[in-house]
Formats: structure tokens, C-alpha cells, sequence
């Protein structure tokens, strides 16, 4: 016999993809209502963009004291931090785990900012929930049902990030988990997504902020560090960001980017980031926004 | 002042790039020595390409018995079944749990063999793994690096697919979590990458399998019914798999797709699957390899 | 004998991917001097950010003369408008070809603007340069090494737009083809890559913006209309594109989007595109620049 | 105004993307009918899989001979080689254009076997159809319509390649282009699509070959060097090839790969070739068919 002929009907090619399967299968979306997410005196989706930044990795306590008061100076609103950091490798920093979380907790009473830091076990949930503000979602743990559902009942605030490889509907679809816990206190970060391109990290999708923004209540913020990975990049997307209706900003900073233990590369050092700042000041007023606290 | 100019090195981009950027760290790879995995009296990556067959989702005794014993009169010798299922949506059947588990350890009794499911939460992995014969970690869960130590540490073979968005490079490194708890018995998984083609769920990119066997001693298997989600294609993307050299297939069947409460649009009713087997033998021979237990 | 092990070397998976190859080859960069693009009185690459705006295709004398008065009322420099259109199918309208353009030239004369245009096929370079400001190489031509040759010994201007599934470092090559033959009166255009995602119709990687400029001096300019494919992201995306840094944007207008012959679901209205270039002006002042011509 | 929000509809997501507008627009398959393609005495299309082979580019006669008479004496049947080839770079080998032609003819008689050549200009269509077999439309020409409808005009057998980001229906509408003027003489060719893993130059997607065959009776071959920029991983993948239902592979061979002027890297040699050849036969007879002309 000469050449296969399988036979595909072209409903099946439609119901095989992943994306489009759930599509059809209704409670897709999460309210419409704007929806904003208050964490200890600040708002997200309001008239204010709040800043978030600080290093990708706790690394010690002179470190993440430095720069949580230069960044607090200049503007940014809140503080985040990694104690568990997710790594590629198994020999690469993983981060100062309780110790790292003991630190964010001293700097927060310290410095009156608010803080985020990833939990990437559903076992640490109630443990890092004990020190910080707000619990961040990694990216690799976007599609982490079992985790979801459990910050989900953790009613903490939740910062929850795009997976690198999650289409917008994935994306809503895991807000989705920790809604159905009753916990609304939600808010989306774009942080780039993966493609064929390799002179960034990942493509930032700027596009998700007013994408996300017609689906969903919720408030839209963007990691132009991550979403990057360039640090000269950084402050072009950030501006861009904020021009596209991002509610926040979640920027990595570090006093010397050169010794940092974990992406280094993408951090801004603190006047990088002053000066940033500045800018962003000038475009939110072109959006009729502001800088959250400013 | 005209055109923005930032200023970036050419090194900055190459360091920018997570994959490239793991590729200097050392450590990267599994070792190339030859390693065998046992599971139960059947032997990943010897002469014999191992076939785990059965349906996506336990949802009966009945569905699962009947699945279980045609396959394994049509060749698979090992069995496989999700309890915890995996789903975008939360509103989707989640699997039945520890039920789940416990028809799988009951058809594993009566028919003889080894079962394979998902664990998907840290907090389950004891619990599963007194059930199963085999740790299935799904792609999405890959980058679940807290879930890769502790099934590395409950030495329990381990099927660890590769994430549909992971690079040859972190799939490695993920191994190398569960090889650096001292487990070295993992089979290691193609199940298709996330691709821009819609035609299949994912693309299915079985150069990973000569590529992964030139950096790692590790089995590595297929799985085409994931891998492209329509199955008039999974007959030939098995065929594919065998003569591209892996040392086994994980395919689904069920004995009434349309009545499937999770991915009937990829998985082969009985006689399709029976059918498969037979040629399955034929292109093994012809790549002078055979299909394991026959 | 057991699995197959190919001899593969590192050096051979860094030589095989063609990004890293062409990296390797010298002559990779045009030159990064400041390189200002003019066209029939308008400077690309200066203080201002040049606004083309018009039609995806030219359907008729009061379609055209229409959109390009509105536009023009409002701020656009530059007038587009498709006589060539590439369609996926033959059976989609094709263009008015020769008769689109003398519309163009007609149109060009009676508002004073400079129009650009696509061209698809060497032979006709001569033609289409013989009518319009600017020759536009689409997309899907940026591989089109004939025709960038042509373009180049053209001596025109040319609007070269970024292939979407093509790096950056293919593009800048693509730029070299045109430089070779003596003409560097290029403007490059971002307009959105094919990744995964499918809520838009590509993703726009407004991150190309500084990182072009940071290898370039040529002027970079952004569409997003088909970056995004979605009319109401438009707005937000042009607004982030100027933030980003963008020298220019290339905006589909339509003056009855619904009747549009082709991409009318991505056309701004002529009061959208009011509204839009209100906003832009300010957010361009923000930037420490302006609209050019306004 | 705090957050922004834009109207989108959910029709207007799927109207954007262009994939799922021309599922809509109707003409979309070529036909089902089984359809042979005839090159001088070769049969695409029937039981015997036809293996066309060769180098890269044509080099020299001395190259070109050599390598053709060996790749006849181990089974192939036709002979491939580049006088006009596609670089990124202006500055790579561009090829021995009308001479390289001539070489091609000579060899051709010589040794009895057809060519086929890429052509890369819609002026070169009856130049380099003077001279070959058959039409070569490469990857980065895919959508190059004027390109098509010339080599659908010249009424030669076609060789049409996979664009490189092309979806399925996208192949199958360019293939449509050559069909529309009265030209049936097509032969499809997959050769790997370009995603973010870069362990090989491009993903080879094989089950291009079994979707494509369901939807259309023209042949449908793969090309592993390409698809694969691999040359360890190109055997497993044509015999991959062989088993997923191609009908003809597409194989660069150099007499010294180390040497060539392009894509070296992914050239078998002539022993790698003639090994090859043999386990091809072995695994066609595995599925019923077998190699054309032996």
C-alpha cells in the first residue's frame, strides 16, 4: 500500500488543542468587576501604579536593608524579595529559605513597606504567609494546581505570575483556582513569555495588560526585569508598561548587580532605578495616572 | 534629544538568556553511562522498548480492569492511570484521588502489572508511592523543583516528562534534582513542546530522543498521545518514536474514548491500539530492537 | 543491541542553530551611528516620531482620499495604503496592484503626504518606486534576499518590516542586504512575532525597540496593528510603543473598518484614531519628544 | 481614571488571528484525491519512497560528481544541490548561481539522475527550469505568492517547503497558489519549524506528515538535515521519517561535510549515507512499502 491516510476530522484538530478545549467549557472567566487588592494600606487598581521592587534574592541583611530604603526613597511602594528561589540547577543558589524570610520580616517593621516573597511549596504556605504581605506565584508555578489551592485558602493577598509558556486563558483559568477558595485578592503579573528569540530572556507580551484588562477585573502588573532579562532594556519596557495601563510594576534592584547571587544581569542598580523612577513619574501623568504613594 | 540609546554589551545578552546562561554553570549534565531502570521485573533502556499503556484518567474499576487487560494481552506491560489530575480549569474532573490510587493498586494485583501515576504535591508523594510501582512527574510539573527532591528522596522510579515549554538543557538539569538525592532511576519522557502550529496539541519533537541519549545514559521514552492530542495521528508518531530509537512508548487508550472524562480525543480505543502493537513489533525488529514481554 | 547513542559534540548543537552561526560570521552589525532616514520632507530618527498612517488596502478613490484627509487632520505625516496585498489564500482579494497605485500617487499629490507602499516581487520594484515615497518590504519578504538587493539598488527609501518568525540578528542581516548596495535610507519596523499565544495575532516585542537601537542607528518604528491584530489593543500598544522609544508608528486606519476588504478587525475608526493621537501627543511630550510635524 | 479597560469581544480574538480567519474563508484544501507527482521516471506519491540527495551547495564540478555518483550507487534518486542559495548574510557563499545551474545538467545527464534546485526570483523561474527537474521553493519563500504563481505558471514538477514558521493551513493555501494555475505537480516538504529549543537548529515536526496526508493526495516528503541542523541526529530522524508515512526524504550529503561552503554541520557523509540507506530499506519493508528504484 502506498501513502497513509489517517482520518482526522477537522473538529478533532479543533478539540486537540489544549487552549481551545476549555474555550468551550464555560465558568472561563473570572469577574469582570473591577476588583481591586488592598495589601496593608496599599491598592492595587486604583488611579495609583504601585512600585514594587528590590533584589531577586535575599543575600543578607545589610544587602536587603540597603536597598529596601533606596528603593523605598525613590518611590517604590513595596518590597520584594526571594527566600526560595526556583533555579534551573540544583547547584545554583537556592536561596536563604526561613533565614531569608526572617530578614524581609526585620526590613518590612523597619522600613513600613509591605512584602512579597515566593512560596513554591504548598508545605511552606502557611510558613511564608506568617512573614510576608503577600504571596508571589512563580512563573514555573503557574500551572501548580495543588499550590494554587492553597494560597488559594491562605486568603493572603496573591501575586500571581503569567507561566512562561501560559496562553492568556490558562492564565485567567489559574486565577480561577484561587478564586473558587473564596480568596479574590488576586493580582496578574505579566512577565514575558517564552519564544524563539534570544537576544531577551523572554518577549515581554505587553499586550496581556489591556488583553487581561477586557477578561478580567483584576488589577495587571508587569516584570519588565524578568520579561527582559537585559538590564539596559529595563527601564524602556517599564515606561512602556505604564503607557500600556499596567497597574503596577514589579522592578528587580540591587546596590551591586555585579555580585548578585541570582540574576544579576537584569537587576538595575539604585540610581538606574531613581532615574527611572523620574520618568515614570512624567508618563503616568500622561495616562492620567500617578505613582501609588507619590 | 532624538532616539533612545541604552547601552548594551553583546555579553549581556548571551548571559541574559536563562538556557545559555546554564550552559556555563558546570554541572550539566546526568552521566552518559548507560543506566537501566527497573520497575518491578521490567527493564527501561535494554534491548526491549517498554510499552505503558491505559487510560488518561481512572474514573472506574470497570473502565480501568477491562483497559488493563486488554492492553496487556495486546503487549504493554506496564499500566498506567491518573488519580490527580492535572487540569486547567478547576472546574474540569480532577481524578478520583486516593480511590483512584487504590483501583490502580487493585488491577496492578490482579493483572500483574507495575502501575505508573502523577503525583502532583509534595504532601502526596509518600502516599502515592505506596501505591504505585512508578512516580510519574507531568510535564507541568517539571519545573516543581520542591516536588523533584522529594520524589528523588522516596527512591521510587521516577517518569519525568519534559516540560512543554523546557529546553533539552532544563530537562536535564530537572533530572539532575532527583539524581542528586541519590535516585538515579529515571525514565526520562518526550511528550511534545508548545509550539505555534495549532494542527496538534503540541508538537512533538522526537529529535529529543537522539539528542537526550547523547548526553544522558538515562531511558528515554515518548508519549505521542500528548504529544500531539489527535489520534489519528498517535499510530504513526509511535512508529516514529520506535524508529528514532526510544526505549519505550507511553500511550493512551480507553476502551470508549468519546465517554472519556479527560482527553478521549487522544486516546486509541482497544482494536486501534491492538493494531499499533503489531506494526510497533515490526519496526522494532526492523531497527533490530524487540517490544519488552513479547 | 540496546538504545542508540549518536556522537553528538557541544560544539555541534551551538554550530547547528542558525542564530548562533550567523553570530559568529562578522559583518554583523549596520552601523551604529545615528542614521537619519528622510522622505519627501520627513526625517525619521529625529525628535519627532513620525506617524504613517491610512489603509491596510487602497479599495478605492473615496476610501483612500477619505482616510488620508482624516488622518492627515489629525497628525499622520505619512500616508499607507496596500496595491500589492500577500494573502494566505488566492482567493482573498489581492490588491488593485497598478490601479492602487496611481490612487496612492493621486491621493499623495492632493494631501501633500508622502506615501509608502508594499512591494512583493522584484519585477516590480521599478514600477511601484516610479509611483510612491517609500518601498515597504512586508513581513513575510524580510527573507526575500532578491528583493532586498532590488530595493537596495533602488536607492528609495524602504520601510523594512521584521520577518515574524525572524531574531533580531536576522533582521539586521536583512538591513545589511539593503546597505550593501549603497542605500541606507532603511527605517526598521517591529510588528509582532508568532509565538503560542493566540489572543492576539502576533506578539508584539516592543522589547526590539531598544535592543535594535542599541546595535543601530537606523530609525525604528512600530506597527501595531498587526502586532497585535486586535483594534482594541491598538491604542494601547501605540502609546507603549512611543514610551518605548519608537521613532515612528505605522497605525491602520479605516474609515468604515466593518467593510474593510482586508484586516478590518484591526483598523482604527477615524475617531479612534483622533483620539489616539491626542493621547500620543502627550505621551510623546513625556518622553522629552513630539509628533513630528505637529 | 484608574485602570483601562477595552472592549473586545470574544469573536474579535478569534476573527485576529490569521490561522483561524482562513479556516473560515472557505477554498481551503487542495484536493483528497490520491495525487502522484512524476519527475523523469520517479514516482512521488506511490509505494516506493523516493530519496533525493545531495549537497548543499553546489561547489564544484569535481564536488558535485563525486557526490552524485555515490549518493546514486547507495539508493538515491534524485539529486539536490543549491546554485542559488538563500543566506542570512550578505556575506556568506551566495551560491555559483547560472554556472552552479549548468553543473547541475551536466552531472544530471551524466549520471542519468533528475535534479531539483531552489529558485529564489520570480525572474529566475525559466532560467533555472531550463536547466533542472524540478522547482525548488525554499522555506523563507514559502510566502513569496508572485514566487508561486510563477513556478504554477511554469507547469515543472514542484518542490514546495514548509515555511519555517508556517502553520499547516498556511502550507497547504501556498501549495494552493501553484495548484490555481493549473499546476498539480507538487511535492510538500516538512523541514522542521522553528521554536524556542535551540539543541537543534529547527524542530523537526514529523507529524506534519501524517495531518498533511489527511487533508491533502499530494506527496508529502521530510528534510531531516535541515529539519534537524544536526548531523548525529539525522539518521534517527529520516528513519523516523520513513516510519511516521513520508513518501521521500530530502538528505544533504557532502564528500567532506567539514569543508563544505554551507551547512556542513548537518551533512551526512557518504558512509553515514550509504549505513543509512540500508536501515531505511529495512524499516520501509517494516511498513510496507520500500525504497523507490531499489
Amino acid at each position: 500500500m502506498g501513502s497513509m491516510k489517517p482520518e482526522i476530522s477537522e473538529s478533532d484538530y479543533f478539540m486537540a488543542t489544549d487552549k481551545k478545549r476549555e474555550m468551550k467549557s464555560g465558568h472561563r472567566l473570572v469577574g469582570l468587576e473591577h476588583n481591586e487588592v488592598k495589601v496593608r494600606g496599599i491598592t492595587f487598581g486604583g488611579e495609583g501604579i504601585v512600585i514594587i521592587a528590590g533584589p531577586c534574592a535575599v543575600e543578607s541583611r545589610e544587602q536587603l536593608s540597603e536597598t529596601a530604603i533606596l528603593v523605598k526613597q525613590n518611590g517604590a511602594s513595596m518590597l520584594r524579595g526571594g527566600a526560595f528561589k526556583p533555579r534551573t540547577s540544583p547547584y545554583s543558589f537556592q536561596g536563604l529559605a526561613e533565614d531569608g524570610l526572617k530578614l524581609l520580616k526585620e526590613i518590612s517593621v523597619k522600613t513600613g513597606m509591605p512584602v512579597v516573597s515566593e512560596v513554591m511549596d504548598t508545605r511552606h504556605v502557611e510558613l511564608v504567609a506568617s512573614y510576608v504581605d503577600m504571596l508571589q506565584i512563580g512563573s514555573r508555578n503557574m500551572h501548580n494546581y495543588p499550590l494554587l489551592k492553597e494560597v488559594g485558602m491562605s486568603k493572603k493577598p496573591v501575586l500571581l505570575k503569567r507561566g512562561m509558556m501560559a496562553t492568556i486563558e490558562e492564565f485567567l483559568y489559574a486565577a480561577e483556582y484561587i478564586l473558587v477558595q473564596g480568596n479574590n485578592q488576586i493580582v496578574l503579573c505579566e512577565r514575558g513569555i517564552r519564544t524563539f528569540e534570544n537576544a531577551t530572556r523572554n518577549t515581554l507580551d505587553l499586550s496581556a495588560v489591556p488583553v487581561l484588562k477586557s477578561r478580567t477585573g483584576l488589577p495587571v502588573i508587569v516584570d519588565p526585569s524578568h520579561g527582559t532579562g537585559v538590564r539596559a532594556v529595563v527601564p524602556a519596557m517599564a515606561k512602556a508598561a505604564v503607557a500600556a495601563g499596567a497597574d503596577g510594576l514589579l522592578i528587580e534592584v540591587h546596590i551591586k548587580p555585579e555580585e548578585a547571587l541570582s540574576d544579576g544581569y537584569q537587576s538595575l542598580n539604585t540610581e538606574e532605578f531613581s532615574e527611572l523612577m523620574k520618568k515614570l513619574e512624567q508618563i503616568a501623568l500622561a495616562c492620567d495616572r500617578c505613582i501609588f504613594g507619590k
